[in-house]
């Protein structure tokens, strides 16, 4: 173990970051559970990009079986990519009925925002202070918590508003959060930028999945909107029916965004990505703009995209993230009337967590208690991690075949953890 | 036919290029050979993803054996993704014995670019003027053939110098090159951006592949260091022994690169690719910058990419790429004796052409007769394009197992396409 960290320091040099303080060697995968090198098993309550389950065998069918018969570009024409489009824009509501295909959510966001560019000739980006949208120069200025010291002078374009947290944050409505965007928008305006897209994770997952009421995001989209702006939805975590009732997130807040990216779970840890939007939004893009992506939507990554979209629809994963996500709520609820550490328990379908703090009502975030959690639970054969606007808490987002004999240990483990974890600083 | 590219226009939005006047129907690969919808068998002498040839048995079991076993992230360990880049940074000479593994060689362009801002402190990026380095906001701005009407202002830092160009441009030592390349440095230097970088295939393949002798690179080199700025070889299209006489093609060129970034070969295919550099740069950026890329260095890309540099060696395609390619050269230069609108041959490894002229006195390039032979070719079953400052030249980049009675059946065919092809503007 200690040489293969050595190794991975040599190799692929510092600061490359692992989970756990005890990292985990992890050879083999099936539906929702890994195994290390050791043989023992852990249940993976983490990872969103296996989708449909680790190496799930419809998946793994379709990637060989057109691995061996075609992997080429899109400049020969393939049934492949229209039929997959068909099939993914068939999920959306009028009208967003075209797509572009790409390998990672990133290339998707980094398209996004040029779009917003074509579309208002201005350049200015707002999106919340603490979400993380992906890795390219452009992209990566929308994460506070990641601002770069290098990203050649782009941060100027950009705006982080308070993002929504329901556990602190009065903000039934999102009124609150549709004035901090309009001043955000102010202040583009102000400096001369002007204003070009508003991009949210419509669950706002990495802010801490908040409580929201149906429709909370309209009167920040109605500000967008108002402004002349477009407004961009990151499923790349929220999408592809993990949000349980609906098949994106955006359609439970009750709007219909200008373009929608994806990536992650798209071809269930097969590199294929992308986004949907308007014809408008794209004749605009693809006129001002020659984009050609060699790897995007070539056969092998739709097989595998479309696979995902069959086996969501056969093994009724959507309703299954519905399900689960509701008892897994009353399961962690159960745990907050046992546990004073836990302040909040929120969930939105097959994502769910408990946010921890040393004081119901100061509401001191317990982070460093949370990290312990999160260690002792990883010990104890549970894999999963915390995230939020302070990183108390749990980030539980397992794969969508995820069934109640999962949650079950899930929850039994996590009882008996907290039961002898000490809360403190 | 039409109907699928009635359905390609509706689905993926207008301006989405295809080869060809009559776009082909790709279904199946193999080897160097693509079949049609109709079974209609084409020669493939264009493709360089498909490296080892399309739907190589060693890449595909590969893939298949570890998309069955697991795929996940680099936040746990993996022995994959360290015995592959051990592997590959033994193809490169000391101190480039550290990697990052992206999805696509865009990805790869982009975070070299903020290594170079990162090591200097500076944003001016110098690249030529008939390039192509990937799609990212960023990176899209290093080719002048698609100058974005669109990208966040960006523009401003990249300066474009003059193609290199055997044919045209008296330059046998690569002397003018480097005053160009000063010049641009000078230009950023007085316009307060200071020079980051320069960046260049060391094939300089879209830019015609131009003859040149070793070490021809070596004086723009000398200048770039001098400016305190960082040389970065993209080997996209030029590496994995594709020159024939070295695995990378700046060896040729005498230089050791600050950074080397890779991609479109190197997993045959699938969404793979990566950069090479020295500790100091990667400290650097891992330390300035948080990366992190989902799908990068999965354990199913890994396995994919080993295959790849395990077939180069074991089929012995670096020396193939070397034969063929000399052959190739000998067998344009009898039919430029033949046809008068060959105006050069050029030839590095297993990438050839011919550059068509209207004249040979005057060079006038022949661009809509390449055009012609290119369909007319496509016509006969011989798939290839054309590229260089004037879209003139023949661009023949196969895969690496293209034998010699492939080539023989390329050269006849492009002998009787040339004796019934009219020279006309």
């Amino acid at each position: 173990m200690s040489d293969l960290i050595a190794r991975r320091r040599n190799l692929l040099g510092p600061n490359v970051s692992t989970f756990y303080d005890d990292p985990v060697h992890i050879v083999r995968g099936e539906g929702v559970w890994l195994w290390d090198a050791d043989g023992r098993r852990y249940l993976d309550c983490y990872n969103n990009v296996p989708h449909v389950g680790h190496c799930n065998p419809r998946v793994v069918d379709a990637i060989c079986t057109q691995a061996r018969t075609l992997n080429t570009h899109t400049r020969y024409l393939h049934e492949g990519i229209l039929d997959y489009v068909a099939r993914l824009t068939a999920t959306f509501e009028d009208p967003l009925k075209t797509a572009i295909l790409t390998c990672t959510g990133s290339e998707a966001n980094d398209i996004a925002l040029r779009m917003a560019e074509a579309m208002t000739g201005k350049r200015g980006i707002v999106a919340t202070d603490a979400t993380y949208h992906g890795n390219t120069t452009l992209v990566s200025h929308l994460s506070r918590s990641n601002v770069p010291e290098v990203g050649f002078g782009l941060g100027e374009n950009f705006r982080h508003v308070e993002a929504p947290d329901s556990y602190r944050i009065d903000d039934p409505d999102g009124q609150r959060f549709a004035e901090k965007v309009q001043q955000a928008i102010d202040d583009l305006e102000g400096a001369d930028i002007g204003f070009a897209a508003l991009i949210v994770c419509p669950l706002f997952l990495n802010e801490g999945f908040p409580d929201q009421r149906e429709g909370w995001l309209r009167p920040a989209a109605e500000v967008v909107r108002r402004a002349g702006g477009i407004l961009i939805c990151d499923e790349v975590q929220s999408g592809f029916a993990r949000c349980g009732h609906h098949f994106w997130a955006h359609q439970k807040q009750g709007v219909v965004p200008d373009v929608v990216t994806m990536g992650k779970p798209m071809g269930n840890g097969h590199p294929v990505a992308g986004l949907v939007t308007n014809a408008e939004i794209m004749e605009r893009f693809r006129n001002s703009f020659r984009y050609f992506n060699t790897f995007g939507g070539n056969p092998v990554s739709c097989a595998a995209a479309m696979a995902v979209l069959e086996e969501i629809e056969e093994k009724h994963l959507q309703a299954n993230a519905l399900r689960i996500g509701i008892l897994a709520k009353e399961r962690l609820a159960a745990l907050a009337r046992k546990y004073e550490v836990i302040g909040d328990v929120r969930q939105s379908g097959m994502v769910f967590g408990a946010e921890f703090v040393l004081d119901r009502a100061t509401k001191e975030p317990a982070i460093a208690y949370a990290d312990r959690v999160v260690n002792a639970m990883r010990d104890r054969g549970i894999l999963l991690s915390k995230l939020g606007r302070h990183k108390n808490t749990l980030k539980i987002r397992p794969p969508m075949p995820f069934a109640e004999e999962h949650l079950d240990l899930l929850i039994e483990t996590l009882d008996d953890v907290m039961a002898t974890t000490e809360v403190r600083r």
